[in-house]
C-alpha cells in the first residue's frame, strides 16, 4: 500500500508506534516523555472531549479550574495518596533564571529558590480538597459536582505516545457529598457514563468492574473501572472512578453541618479518563493499512477525491463534488473535499486510508458521464458505484453501519479472546497463547494476586460487575472462591 | 443591597477584588499567585472559548497541543525572546521526591536532578518552532495554521485575580507562512477576529492598533493589539497578535523549498488572548450591585424565581415556570429555574444581581391570578409586568437590547474618556483628572516614551489603525510628529 507500515503480526508494538506518527496523530517532542498532539490527533481528542463534556453536564457536573502547582506539603496529608503520587513527579524549585556571569547563557538564579517546592499536579485531589474546605460549610453547599479538563504530569520512565507519557491531557471529576450512599452512587454513575461513551462513541466494548485492593487508586476505598481488550490480547484500563470515602475530607478537614445540625466529614469521589483513550481507540479498530476511526469520532467522516485530467475536468468534477459536499453537510455529515493539485488521487487514497476516514467518495470522468460516484468504506474495503442522487442516504446509512460494525467486530474479538480457565496450567497456556481476558477463580488475597503477577505478568483487571456467584477454587492456591475475576496482561 | 460590596467610587480596586470572589468567579488558592477559577467564572470562560474557537476554525485554524515543559536551552536561541520571557518563570529541576530519612515527610531526591532544567511554558514559540522544523520541508507544507488552548506560567510578583496571575489560561495561535505578506495579513486578521469577538460577544469596544517598538512582544517585528478602556479610566490590553518575521525560523532553523526550488526561512505569527479577558468583561460593565454580563456570554441568560407560601403555591407556580422555561429554551435562551427551598426570594434576587444574570423573571401568587410575570433587567434595573404568552418574544427582544445597550454604554463611556491634548501640561491634567485614553502627538522615540512613562505612569497603548495623518509636535519634546497615538495608564 506504499505506507511502509510494519504489519501487526510482525510487531504489534512497532506497528502502533509507526501508525501514531504516520497518521499524524502525535509525535515525540524535544522534551523527554512529552508528546506533541498533532492537529489530526487533537481533532479526535476534541470530539471525545465534546461528547464527554456533554455527558458530564447532562449528569449535573460543572467545569472549573484549579492550580497546576501543588505545594509539596499537601501530598503528605493523605497517607496512602503520598506513596502513590508524590514520588515520580516534576518538582519546581526555583522561580527565576538569570544570565550566567561567564556569558555562557542562562542559568537558574540560586537566589530565587522557593521556600516550599511545588509539584506539577499528577492528579488534583489534594489541591481541590484544600479548596473545598472553603466552599463547604453546610449541607446546603452539597453536593459539589465539579470536573476539570487539564494537563497532568507523572514522571514515567518508559513512555509511549498516548499510552504513557510524562505529560498527558485528561479530565478529572471531583465531587463532594453529604452521604456515603450518594458518593458511591456518583462513582458508579461515572463508571457507567464512561462505559457508555466508550461503547457508543468509540465503538470499544468494555467490561465494568471494581479493582482489587492492590490495584486501587492511592487513597480510594473502591475503584470502579472500565477495561477494554486490544487486538494483541492485552487489556487497557480505559477509565476509573473512585469512591474516596472520607479520606480527603479528613486529611484537609472538610466538614459540614448536616440538616440535623451535626458536624460531619464530607464524602468524596474522583474519576478520570485521559488521552490514553486515543491508544485504546487505535488499538481496537485499526489494521495494517492504517487507522480505522468510528464515524462518531472521525474529524472527517467522508472525503471526496476528484479524479481528473486538466483544469476543465476538475471544474466539472468540482461542481458535482461541491453539491454533494453541501448536501452531506446539510445532513449533518462532516465532509472534506480534497482538490489539492499537489497530490495525485492514488496518493490521496492511500493517505485517507492511513488516516482512517470512514468513507471515501471518488468522482472521475466516467462517473461524470454516468451520473455516479464510487463509494468505498475504510473498515472492510468494500466499494460500490452508486447514483449521485443516492449519495446522502447511502452515506448516512453507511456511517451508522460502520459505527455498529466496528463495535460488533470488537465485541466478537473480545468474546473469542475471553477464556474461562480452571487451573493455573491452563491459565498460563492461554495467557501465553491467544492471550486476552482470562476468567478465573481467585482466593481474594493480595498475596496470590502478587505471585501470579510476578510469575506471569498478568494482573487482575477487574472483578466484573456482572460476575456471577459461583463456588470454585483459586487457580493458584486452591482456596475457595465465590466468583471469577478477569486476568490479563495489560498496557 | 445586602451584598457588602465596596462601591466603585470608594475604591475601584477593592470593588473588583471583592466582586470576583463574591460573584463566585475565582478565588486565590493556597499556591502563591495561582487562582482557582470557580464553576460560575469558568462557565463564562467556556463561552468565550467556544466563540473564539469557532472563529479560529472559520478562519482555517486547527487546534493542537504542545508540551508544558520547555528545555532551558530553547529560550537562548532567540536573542530578544530570552530577555522577555526566560526570567521570571517556574523552573523544574528534579523529577522525584522521597521519604526523608529522619521521617519528617517527603523531600526532593537529590539523585533525581535533571541534566537540563525545564521551564514551565510562559509562551510556546520556542517549543513550537522546534516542532515546526520537523513539519515543514516544502511550500506544500505551508501555511501551518495552528492554535493551542493551554495554561501558562509567568512568575508575577504582584498578582490579581484574572488580571495578573502566575498561572493563567489562554490560547496561543502559531502560524507559519511562505511569504512575509501572508504572515502580516494573518497577524492583522487575528487582531480583527479578536476585535470582533470583544465587541460582539463581550460588548467591549476596543481600539485596534500597533504597539510601539518598546511595547512589542519579545521577538516580534510588529505587535497588533486591541485596547479596551475600563470604568476607572485605565486601559486594558485585551489581545495581541504578533508578526514575528523570520526570527523564530532562523533561531530554530526552519526552512522550506519554495515553488521555485529555493531554500527559504519561514515567516511566523503568534497571537493570544487569556483569562485576562474576564477582567476586561467585569470592569467594563459591572456596577456597585455586582456583575453585569452581556447575554451572549452569560451562563444563565434568564433566571426564574418563584414567590410562594407553602407547597401548594409552589406547585402551581412551578407549573407555569416549567412551561416558560421550556418555551424559552426552545427559543434558544439559557434559563435557570431556581426553586430551591433553602433560600428566600429576596436572597435569590440579590444573588442573581450579584452574579449578573441579564433577565430575572419572578412569578408570585398575584401573577398566577392575572396570568402575568414580573420581568426585571439587570443592567438598568427596569421592571415590567407582562402577560405569560408574551414572555418569549419579550425576553428574546430584551436580551438583544441588553447586549446592544451594554456595548453602546461602553462606547459612550469611552468617547467621554478619550481626550485629545496638545501640551504636556494638559496631558498630565487629563491623566490625573478624568483619566481614560489620551490622544497626543509623540515624536516616535523610545526615549520620550520612557520619560513620559517614568514621569506619569502613562504608556502608549497603541498607534491606532485609523490614526489620521496629522502634522503636529510631540507634547513632550516638541519635535515633529505625523500622527497622534493613544496614551493611558493601564492594567
Amino acid at each position: 500500500m506504499g505506507k511502509n507500515l510494519t504489519s501487526r503480526s510482525e510487531d504489534y508494538s512497532k506497528w502502533y508506534n509507526e501508525l501514531v506518527v504516520k497518521a499524524d496523530l502525535a509525535e515525540n517532542s524535544g522534551v523527554r516523555g512529552s508528546m506533541v498532539i498533532k492537529p489530526y490527533g487533537y481533532a479526535i481528542w476534541e470530539r471525545m472531549q465534546g461528547e464527554l463534556d456533554r455527558m458530564f453536564k447532562e449528569t449535573g457536573h460543572k467545569n472549573a479550574y484549579f492550580p497546576l502547582f501543588i505545594p509539596k506539603s499537601y501530598f503528605s496529608k493523605e497517607a496512602s495518596h503520598v506513596d502513590g503520587f508524590a514520588k515520580e513527579c516534576a518538582v519546581v524549585t526555583h522561580y527565576r533564571l538569570k544570565n550566567a556571569e561567564d556569558g555562557s547563557g542562562i542559568v537558574v538564579d540560586p537566589d530565587a529558590k522557593l521556600e516550599e517546592e511545588l509539584i506539577v499536579r499528577p492528579t488534583s485531589e489534594t489541591i481541590i480538597w484544600d479548596t473545598y474546605r472553603r466552599w463547604i460549610q453546610s449541607y446546603r453547599d452539597l453536593p459539589i459536582l465539579v470536573n476539570q479538563w487539564a494537563n497532568v504530569v507523572r514522571w514515567e520512565m518508559r513512555t509511549r505516545l498516548f499510552l504513557r507519557t510524562a505529560e498527558f491531557l485528561w479530565q478529572e471529576g471531583h465531587t463532594a457529598h453529604a452521604t456515603k450512599e450518594e458518593a458511591i452512587a456518583e462513582a458508579e454513575q461515572m463508571m457507567h457514563v464512561y462505559a457508555e461513551f466508550a461503547e457508543i462513541f468509540m465503538a470499544v466494548p468494555v467490561v465494568k468492574g471494581t479493582k482489587t485492593e492492590s490495584e486501587r487508586f492511592a487513597g480510594a476505598l473502591e475503584t470502579y473501572c472500565i477495561e477494554a481488550l486490544m487486538q494483541d490480547g492485552k487489556a487497557l484500563q480505559a477509565g476509573t472512578s473512585h469512591f474516596l470515602g472520607q479520606n480527603f475530607a479528613k486529611a484537609f478537614d472538610v466538614q459540614f453541618t448536616s440538616k440535623e445540625g451535626k458536624l460531619e466529614y464530607v464524602w468524596a469521589t474522583s474519576w478520570g479518563v485521559s488521552t490514553r483513550l486515543m491508544g485504546a481507540l487505535i488499538m481496537t479498530h485499526s489494521d495494517d493499512n492504517g487507522l480505522i476511526l468510528p464515524p462518531s469520532l472521525a474529524p472527517d467522516q467522508v472525503v471526496i477525491v476528484p479524479i481528473y485530467k486538466g483544469e476543465e475536468q476538475l471544474a466539472a468534477v468540482s461542481e458535482v463534488a461541491h453539491k454533494l459536499q453541501a448536501d452531506l453537510r446539510a445532513a449533518g455529515v462532516r465532509v472534506l473535499y480534497d482538490d489539492r493539485d499537489t497530490h495525485r488521487p492514488g496518493w490521496k487514497f492511500s493517505e485517507y486510508e492511513l488516516k482512517g476516514v470512514p468513507v471515501r467518495i471518488a468522482i472521475g470522468p466516467k462517473d461524470m458521464e454516468n451520473g455516479t460516484v464510487e463509494i468505498a468504506r475504510r473498515d472492510i474495503f468494500k466499494k460500490e458505484i452508486i447514483a449521485n442522487d443516492q449519495v446522502v442516504s447511502k452515506v448516512t446509512g453507511l456511517l451508522e453501519e460502520i459505527q455498529n460494525g466496528l463495535y460488533d467486530r470488537a465485541v466478537a474479538y473480545r468474546s473469542e479472546h475471553t477464556t474461562a480457565v480452571n487451573s493455573y496450567e491452563e491459565f498460563k497456556e492461554v495467557l501465553n497463547g491467544k492471550g486476552g481476558f482470562i476468567s478465573a477463580h481467585w482466593d481474594g488475597t493480595a498475596e496470590t494476586e502478587e505471585r501470579i503477577k510476578q510469575e506471569t505478568k498478568a494482573t487482575i483487571r477487574c472483578i466484573p460487575l456482572d460476575a456471577k456467584e459461583e463456588a470454585g477454587s483459586c487457580i493458584y492456591s486452591g482456596k475457595p472462591s465465590a466468583r471469577r475475576v478477569l486476568f490479563a496482561k495489560a498496557y
